[in-house]
Formats: structure tokens, sequence, C-alpha cells
């Protein structure tokens, strides 16, 4: 094979692109621009030092890339390669000059990209998996056209623990899930390995995520049988080459289901036995097993509560169960009880902040991004800077449980960049959350990053085809919490669809505006929890009663003829008071406070003015009329995309920006109609009457929603 | 483009042989021989007359075919096209010598496929769709590297409605699903048509299949509301051009559910108004709406005998609804009671028969192949030949609830083409089921076939790749149900893999002897419905009592120390009484009745000499062998294939054909061990011994079996 064909190639392969479906993701590996260069200098001819399991799956990359790249299948261990891929140890150092201390440094899983003085590309790393990582890195840079720098590229994780929850049952429903069903088919495991986990496994390898939480938080403790953990063992084995460990939920009162005991007391002694026996069990299965993940006391989750302990004392038991074979437990601190009568925003504080340093040194405390429930917008959680002698490790969601599902396009890294940048203030300046999560402010050791999967068995994995880059920004975001949202979203574009800057600039200005436009449409200015019940599908701000009233919408919004919002200044619950001092002045003030938060913290009067000069009232009026401009100017905006993407991708997203524009409208008419009925002020000129009115939408109860 | 590059492209085309999940069916259009010959002759300038929704989809469907061929992209309507694609209507009758009789004879769906004097390829239909048959025919010709024969060929579909029936629910569980959940994503509809509806038509059409039954026979009333009829509607908009209609399952008490009524009674005028509404209703949204289907009285479902009413008023009532607008109805046999004492294998003959005659000329009478249900083997149900006052369709069941569901090779054509062949004797020689069935032997103009599909969200749609051969080959036998297995096996493994003879011959042989081989393994002998209870995975020969005898195994297999089987003759329930006198009299002697159907029929004492001088016992136990030697052989058979198909695929059957021998084992070693409890007999030579007691099978209870 000579490089003279390949202007002919392309000319072929342009008219190749056939149907594309999404499964391939960010790993499209499509024909680059410079091909013959790139040949010359890159991954035509490479070496790869040492065979392993992981070893192989990199030379399997690399064919596979450059076909794609190239139409070309690149030759591994020829004379004089171009490429050579391996790690430190294996290396013959008189050869090449190299700052070994440096690259020692990078740790387990860092890698290096360097240019040797030969001009050969070197890929090193202490590891097989930072060789992976630094494979699927170099890949990323052929396919968007970028160089090696001159001064290489050094590259190691911040967080330790980068893991998917996913919240996926054992009959293959998944809770919160919009993409269709669990890929897990516990019925074929342990015999049938799909081909889909493999795949999963190199999608998640290809942006650094190293662990995967099989099971739903709201536990099944089936999961710990025999019969079960032949199939976990069976997906471990298939995920380790990848660098991904498997963890379980573990269902607090499992000693009583499973193991007939009374009890599941975490200071009784035969049930910290039977625990003990049974990570034992577990690891004769899994040698490398993760770890387990509790939600207790919880929204029905059995816990320590039950027995009048505290969190600690449950973590401790599993902390002690797991410690001898080098396991970790992930203790979630969503904790909050329809019985205790204060502020469900202060709960998981007051439970967890007086047992701070309780923890044995192998557990994590998972804690959400805000104090509420993945909010389309929430304050930091205020347990991030309140619990110095705990690692507290941050809990995103993926899955867009209350930002639209599976057919609003919401770029969310803004979101998670917006938490992980935010300064809490605590002993001063410069304390942002980013720091806690990875340990470097207190000097912890263990870190950890948790997002809730959006993985399904949709055919393009995520529903939306833009969901994607919600999977793609949080492993990017757990690699290096400091990431910034444009890169990851300019990366993930050239990755996944092509190198055309008429296409990638306005389309990723649309994704980077994209999530708050949703907040526009559905809980501007600090509202929250105003979704439909049970399923959070479309708007309920009218949803009240029941036997709960901390999942109604009238107890977050609080709206009256007096104004909205919840007062959590020192005049109302004072959740305000769990933050810092600093936070507490600016936030408690009801002029200095940024307006995103203002209805999150007070209780507003509707004919308050804002820093327009406008009423509250008519400020909520034009958020939500923004919200629907801006979905319906998507919707025009990627009509002009037409022809510079596949046919397939392009009408799948339109069909669901369509979908989108459509019920913004209906999130602001709803809204508005509701919370009108309490202003008892006119729309404001630029805001479209409402379609319906508002016992229309009250009685519009769709049927089957997914992911309940 | 010229055509001298070719032989450069398959160089690269063989290396470019990546990940088939076999999502494309039989339709790979992988690259043929002799692509130069064909290119000149064939598709490569084609012409095709006027413009439609469908004669697009011919389009689409030949550049795509072409592409994958010859990789070049056909021209349509070029000056001296090859090929012309016309509507009899629309031809130029002075240019060509046609015999327009010939093809108008060939009604709506059939087509013909000639070489004209200038030996241009004519392709050549009464309406589109035919067109779009025919298209799909020579198509598949190509890839075949068949020719189109000199007297060209003529083809007309012998049965005119050929539907599938989902058993989907509206929450896209899928009752007996096998192969993933429900690929309709009702929340999506209307608003998102996946591109998977559009493939799922395609392939449909590509076999002429030209109906789809959307919702499950145990039916939900939900679908016929408003809500859900936008939802049937825009699936119904984006089949039509494909040539499918839609049909959808009427819950017997809608009436009640929906309409608020007191009563469902088919006699009360307020009852049939509401159903003549609900129908005009149906049809304003869907006016090719195809009809409804109904499963009643039967396993808890409401029907006409809540009303002391008969199935005919029942059917009748609902025929009334639908034939103002051309619609019809499916009425399904399967009725019995677990209150009434007679042998289930009675009641929907005893049911039925008595009201031949009685039902509207748009009703057709829905029967199932044999009277029990879906088991490895039944003798034909005995309706067939019963009513030639009515026209009878064929319900086959193509997921496997009773051969093993995902996992199980089992080619079921020649068990379709068993029941199609048996001839009835009901008046004479020469009356098979399958000319009852097309309606010629009985002159009705209404025919009907239905097949209970295999198809969910997995990745190949059917979860074992070769279940795909069991939806295509359904699809043949609609078509023409005098086709024979050996054809169809062989056509299929050409449009699907490839047309290497070292490939094609030893699989194709598997295929056809995979349907008896689990026969051996199940239910040898004319055993039957000894699987275990409510999922049906597994064996289950010692499942007995609960609420209904007619669910357990016990009732079925009779078996005791005098012997096994259920007793049909005159001396028990004399089900064989509805027989023709001729198969009474060859199938009531335990000497003349063929061995596959003896304990169908008789109770046969375990010492009782089979033909082989054998005794029942011995023969009993050799089957269970055989069948999972045969299982074992094939995994063995093909793993000797590696190589010859592309990865994804052979690995993917390799493992499950390895979970098949596995479970054949499963099979063979419970029912040995339970059913010698009874013979007391020792296991002949040649038969293992059990890996385990029976106690260890008894106990073996699979959480999570899908498909319930």
């Amino acid at each position: 094979m000579k490089f003279l064909p390949f202007s002919i190639f392309f000319l072929f392969l342009s008219s190749f692109v056939l149907a594309n479906d999404g499964y391939k993701l960010w790993m499209q590996y499509y024909p680059i621009e410079n091909a013959e260069s790139w040949q010359k200098e890159g991954i035509a001819k490479y070496q790869i030092n040492a065979t392993s399991p992981t070893l192989a799956i990199i030379n399997d990359e690399i064919k596979r890339a450059g076909k794609g790249f190239f139409n070309f299948e690149p030759a591994e261990n020829q004379e004089n390669p171009k490429l050579i891929i391996s790690k430190l140890s294996d290396l013959n150092l008189t050869t090449f000059q190299i700052n070994k201390e440096k690259i020692t440094a990078l740790g387990e899983d860092g890698f290096s990209i360097s240019k040797s003085e030969n001009s050969e590309t070197l890929i090193l790393a202490n590891t097989d998996i930072g060789l992976l990582y630094g494979t699927f890195y170099y890949l990323q840079l052929i396919q968007k056209g970028s160089e090696v720098p001159k001064e290489g590229i050094f590259q190691s994780p911040k967080i330790k623990h980068r893991v998917l929850n996913h919240w996926d049952n054992l009959d293959r429903t998944v809770e919160r899930g919009y993409s269709g069903f669990s890929i897990w088919n516990w019925h074929r495991l342990p015999r049938h390995i799909d081909q889909q986990y493999l795949d999963y496994a190199r999608a998640n390898a290809s942006i650094g995520i190293n662990g995967t939480v099989l099971t739903n938080v709201n536990a099944n403790s089936l999961v710990l049988t025999t019969e079960y953990l032949e199939k976990v063992k069976a997906l471990a084995d298939a995920f380790r080459p990848y660098g991904i460990k498997v963890y379980l939920t573990a269902r607090f009162s499992s000693p009583i289901e499973l193991g007939r005991l009374k009890t599941a007391d975490p200071l009784n002694e035969v049930v910290q036995n039977w625990w003990k026996e049974k990570a034992k069990e577990v690891y004769d299965y899994i040698p490398d097993f993760g770890g387990f993940v509790v939600k207790a006391d919880s929204e029905g989750q059995p816990g320590p509560h039950n027995y009048g302990r505290t969190q600690a004392d449950g973590a401790n038991m599993l902390a002690d169960a797991v410690a001898p074979f080098g396991g970790i437990v992930m203790w979630r601190a969503f904790v909050y009880s329809e019985n205790t009568p204060d502020d469900r925003h202060k709960q998981a504080y007051n439970e967890f902040k007086p047992i701070d340093g309780e923890f044995r040194n192998n557990v994590i405390v998972q804690v959400k991004n805000g104090a509420i429930d993945f909010q389309p917008r929430e304050p930091f959680h205020p347990m991030f800077g309140a619990m110095p002698n705990t690692p507290l490790m941050m809990e995103f969601q993926i899955t867009q449980e209350y930002l639209g599902h599976d057919t609003h396009l919401a770029f969310l890294a803004p979101m998670y960049e917006e938490v992980l940048k935010e300064d809490t203030f605590v002993n001063g300046k410069g304390r942002e959350v980013a720091k806690i999560v990875d340990g470097s402010l207190d000097g912890h050791s263990l870190s950890a990053m948790a997002g809730v999967a959006n993985i399904g068995t949709d055919r393009n994995w995520t529903g939306h085809h833009f969901h994607q880059a919600n999977w793609y920004a949080y492993g990017k975001l757990a690699w290096n919490p400091y990431e910034n949202s444009e890169k990851i979203a300019d990366d993930w574009l050239r990755l996944t669809f092509n190198n055309d800057d008429t296409f990638i600039t306005p389309v990723k200005e649309m994704m980077l505006e994209s999530r708050e436009m949703v907040v526009n449409y559905m809980t501007p200015l600090g509202l929250h929890h105003i979704m439909a019940e049970s399923h959070h599908y479309g708007p309920g701000p009218w949803v009240t009663g029941g036997s709960r009233a901390d999942w109604t919408s009238t107890y977050y919004h609080q709206a009256s003829e007096s104004g909205v919002g919840f007062d959590r200044t020192k005049s109302g619950s004072n959740a305000l008071g769990q933050y810092s001092e600093n936070l507490q002045s600016v936030w408690g003030n009801i002029n200095s406070i940024p307006e995103k938060y203002l209805l999150w913290f007070h209780h507003v009067p509707w004919e308050h003015k804002l820093q327009n000069g406008e009423n509250l009232w008519n400020n909520l009026a034009l958020h939500y009329q923004k919200g629907v401009d801006e979905a319906r100017a998507n919707v025009k905006l990627w009509e002009s995309m037409k022809g510079k993407i596949d046919q397939e991708r392009f009408e799948h997203t339109l069909s669901f920006m369509k979908i989108q524009a459509e019920e913004a409208a209906w999130w602001r008419d709803a809204c508005l109609l509701y919370f009108g009925q309490f202003s008892k002020m006119p729309l404001p000129s630029g805001v479209e009457s409402p379609k319906h009115n508002l016992e229309y939408y009250m009685n519009y109860k769709p049927k089957n929603v997914p992911g309940i």
C-alpha cells in the first residue's frame, strides 16, 4: 500500500457517508485533512512494547483509527517506527533522552506525549492503562487536527476515582433513564459478553473514566447473591483491560434479606461479620472490586437510623469489610426525611457536619452538587467546605431528570463548571469547590467524582445525540475539574462531527448557552423543584399535598400574593447559615445576591425591582420568554446546518430540538399562568400569551413516562 | 467514475470489514463477485418512472445496494438505462413487448422481472408497492449471484394480509420478548420518528410483510385514546410508503374503561355505537388502518362470554364498526378456560366449529398452528379443515417462548413448513393446511397469516443473529406458504453473510436440523408443555398444582409408573376425534402414529417397544442425548467457521451456541431425572449421567427472566 491513492479515496469516502446512528460516539475516526503528512509523522508505523490485554486494545484502537483517518491499516513493530508506545520501565533509556522523574511523577494513570530527537512520537506512561489513556489522547489530537506541542504533553488525573453511577435495576429498567433500558443484560450474564460492554468500557477509557457502579442506589440485595456475583464478575473481567473497576450498591438491610439475620444494626458484631464474609466472597470473584456505594436513610431506603446509629457507624462497618481488600465505600450524603421538620436543604449538612472526622480512611462521602436534587441550577452544596476532616466526592447527574429528559439539549459542562469553580470562602478566599473535591485543599489523598449515567439501549447510547457530550464532559471534568466548558465542547464537536468551523463555531455557542436556556424556560431566578410529580416530566408548579411536603412544588416556591421564593435567610429556614460568613452576607441581601440565586434564598415580593429596573414578575416572565425564544432560535440555527453532517444524526437532532422548543413554551405557559394567579399582574410586552388555560395544563397527564 | 478501479477497491474493502452488529439484517449489500458485468447489465443506470414516496424509497434502495455491491452510486434516469422500473400503467407499451394481462393478473402486490428484447431488465408491477417488492427481489438476486431466468419472474403473494403481531406493551416491555424491549418508543411519539421505524418497515417490505399489529394481544385500552391514536397515526404515516398497514389490538372491555359504559355486551346497541364511533375516530387518524386483532375470553381477557354471547357476536360487532372503512377483524381462536373440564386441546374447536359461517365477511379467525400453545412440535390445529365457511388465518410464533428464548438456535421454517404441508384429509386427500390458509381450498378471498414477532431493542433486532432468519422465513412463507425451508435458509445465509459455499453448505444443514434438535432435547416423541412455570425458561416437568391445571406440566405429560403421555384417543379425551377419520385411524393407533406425535395422543407404557425395537424409556433418553450431542456438534461446527464471517457476529453466535449446548444438557438431565422416577429404569448406554440430582434442578429458580 502506497500513499499516492489517498486523494482518490477521499473522493469515494465522501459518497460513502451512509447512515450514522451515533453508536461510535466521539470516536468517529472520520477521514482527516493532510492525511499524508500525518501518515508519515504519525501512526502509520508504530512500535508497541510488551503485550497484555490492555496493549492489545491499544493496538486495535490504532488500527481502527488508521482505517478511519487514512483508510489504511497501520502496522506495528516495523523498522523505523514513527510512534513508540511504551511503559517507562520497558523503554531503552539509552536511546531516548527522557525526564524519568517527570514521568514517574505522573503516577498510575498519567501519560506523556512528546517528540524524540529523531522526531519520533513517544507515548509514555508508568502503567498499561496510562498508555491506553495516552493513546486515546493522541488519536483525539489527530482527529482534531492538533499538533503535539514542542514542550510535550504531560497529563495525570486530578481525581483518583472517576466513576459512573448507573441507576439500573436488575430487571433492566433504569430509574431516571431516558435513553431506553439498561445495557446490562443480566439474564445473559455471565455466559454472554456483549460487544456493547466492551464498547462501553472503551468509550469510558477514552475519556479517563475508571469505575462503574452497576446498580441503582435504590438498591436490590439480590445483586449480592452468588447468582448475581457471577454475573458481576463477568462484567468486571470484561472491563478490567480498559482500566474500569466495578462497584456495587449495597442495600443496608442485606444481612436481613440475604443472611436471614434479625437486624442490620451496624454495631452488631454478627452483622459486621456478615458483611465481612460477603466482602470476602465479592473479592473472591473480583479481586480488584472497587467497593460499595450506599444510599441510606433516605427516600425509603434502610440505614443506620433504623438502629439509632450515625451515618459514620454505617459507613465504617462496610469500610472495615472491604478494607482488607483495598476497597472503598462511597457513602451518599443525600439523607433527608419527611419527618424532620427542618428545610430539606439543611438536613444533610446537619446530619454529617457533626460527624466530620469520624469516618474510616477508606470512606468518602458522596455529595450532590446542590443541597436539593440536581435542579437546573443550584448553589453549591454547603457541605463543601464544612467537613475538612472527611474526603468529599462530587455527585453530578448526567441523566437529565430535571432538565427535560431525553429531548432537551442542555450541555451540562457549564453547570458542572459553575459549581466546581464556586468559591466557598470557608476560611478565606480561593477555596473553590474543585479544590475540595480533588482533595488538595484539605490534603486528602482519597478523591472521587460520580456522574449519574445517561446511558441506555438507545442506538446512540444517550437518546439525544448531544447528550453524548454530557457523558464526555463529565469524564473530562472528572479527570480535570479545572477544565473549561468551551474547550470540552469544541473537542467533542470535532471528534463527533467534523472539523468544519462553519459548523463548530455556531453549534458550540448554542451548546454553551443551552443550559442557561433551560434554566430560563424551567426555573429562572432561583426557582427550583417545580416539575411534575414523580416522573418530573414537564412543569408542575401546582403540585401540592400528598404524603411528603418535601416532594411538592409549593414547598419550594412558596408562591402567594405576597411574593414567591423560599426564605432561607435568618428570617426563614436559615439554610444560608450553613455557608461561609462571606456568602451569608452577599447572598443574604436581596440586593447583592446574584439574581440567579434570588428565589432560592429569598421570598421576594412580586413588585420588587431587580437590577434592570423591572419588577420581579416582569423579569420572571421575560426569562421564560427568553428561554422559549432561544429554543426556537436553536431550531433555526440547526436547520441552517443541514448538509454539514450526516443526515441521520441531523434529522434526529432536529426532531428533538423541535420537541424542546414546544416544551419550552409548555413550561412558560404553565408556569406563568400558575404564578400569575398570585402576582395578578399582566404579562409584560414581548411575552406571548399562553395557548391554553391553566386548567388544561394541570389536567395534562402523559402516560408511561419513562424513568420511574 | 469508470469501471476499471474496481479490483483495487475490493482489496481495500476486504480490510474494511469492521464491526458488524447485524443491524442491517439480510440487506448487507456486501461486495459481489463479477461486479463489472453486473454493473453493465444491472443497476448502474436505471430509469424510474413517476414519483411517489414509495418510488423515492426504491431509488434510495438501489443507490444503497449499488454502493454496497460495487462501491458505486447508481444514477437514475440517464440515457440508455439498463434497468427500467415502472408501473404497467406508466410504461410506453409501444417500446416494449409486454404480456399485459399476465402482469395485470399479478394483482396489487405482484411484480415481474424480465429482460426486454434490448436486454434491459424490466421490473414491472401494477402498484408502487409491487415495484418495491420487485426491486427488493431483484437486489436479492444480485447479492446471491443469481440471474434473471429467460422466462422471467412473475410473483404475487398467495396470502393477502401478511402481518407481524407485536406483543408489545405501552411501557415498552414485551410479553415473550427476548431481544430487549419494544422498539416503539411511545413516549417520543408522535413527535419523533426514529430511524429504526423506517428500517423496520423497510426490512418487512423486503420480504413482503404488509401489516403490523403494534400492541400486545393482552391488550391495554389506553392505545385507543386520542393521546395514543396520535402516536399510532405517526407510525402509520411512517410505514405507509413501505406498504405496511397498522393494526391494533382491541381490548373487549374498552367501552367500559374508556367510554364509561356499564357493559361491553356486543349485542347492546350503545356498545355497538361506541365501537362505531371509536372506529370512525381511528380512521379519521389513519384512513388505511388495517383493523382490530382480538384475544377474548382467554387467560383473563374480557370477551363476549362475560355477557353469554358467542365469539361471532363479539367479532361481528367490531367487524361492523370497521366495515365502512374497509377494515377487517382478526379474531383469535385461542379461547380456553380453566373452568371448562374438557382437555384444553379441544376447547377452541368446540367453541368455534358450531359457529362456522356466522361471522361477517370481514372477519378472519386467527388460529395458532397447534391446539395447545406454540410448542416445539404440535400436530396442526384441528380447526383447520373444520370450518370451511369461515376464513381461517395461521398464527405462528416467531419469538421463541417455548424454544429456548434468545440463545437457542432453532430455524423455524421447517416447523412452519411441517404444519403448512400437513394434509388434513378433510373430505379427501390433498387438503393441506396451506390451502386452507391461502383460501384456495374453500374459495375465501380473505386470507392472512400472523407471526408473533421476535423483534426488540437489541442491536441486531432479534437477540440471536440466527433468529433474524425466523423473521425472514416467516415473511417468505406468508408470501408463499408452499415455499421450502431449504431455499429460505440458503437465500437468507447468502444475503446475510456471504456466498461462500464452504460456509453456506454446512451452516445451512445445521439450520435445517436445528428445530428437530430442540425438539429432541426439550420435548421428544410428542411431549409438550413441560417448561418451567410462567417464564417458560428451561425445563419444568415437575410443575404441578396451583390455580390452573392447564398451566402445569403434569397435566400435559401425565407421567406415572404406568407410562407417560396424554391419552387423546377415544379412551381418553378424544381430542383426536376433532381430526379427519383418516387421521383418527392412523394417529389413533399406537403402532401407526408417527412417533413424533406419540405422547401427544397416547399414554404409553414405559416398556412399550417403538419401531427401533427399543422401549419407550430408552428411546426417550436417547432422543434427549441426541439433542445434546447435536447442540455440542453445532458449537464445533461453528468454531470451524471462524474467519469466514466478520468477527463480531461470529463471536456473538458462538457465545449463544455454547449456552444452548449447556442448556440442552440441563433439559436432558432435568427431564430424565424427573421421568426416571416413574420409569424406574436405568439410563441406556450412550446417555450421560446427570450432573446434579433432581432436587437441584427443581430448586434452580433464575431471577428476572425476560419476557413476562
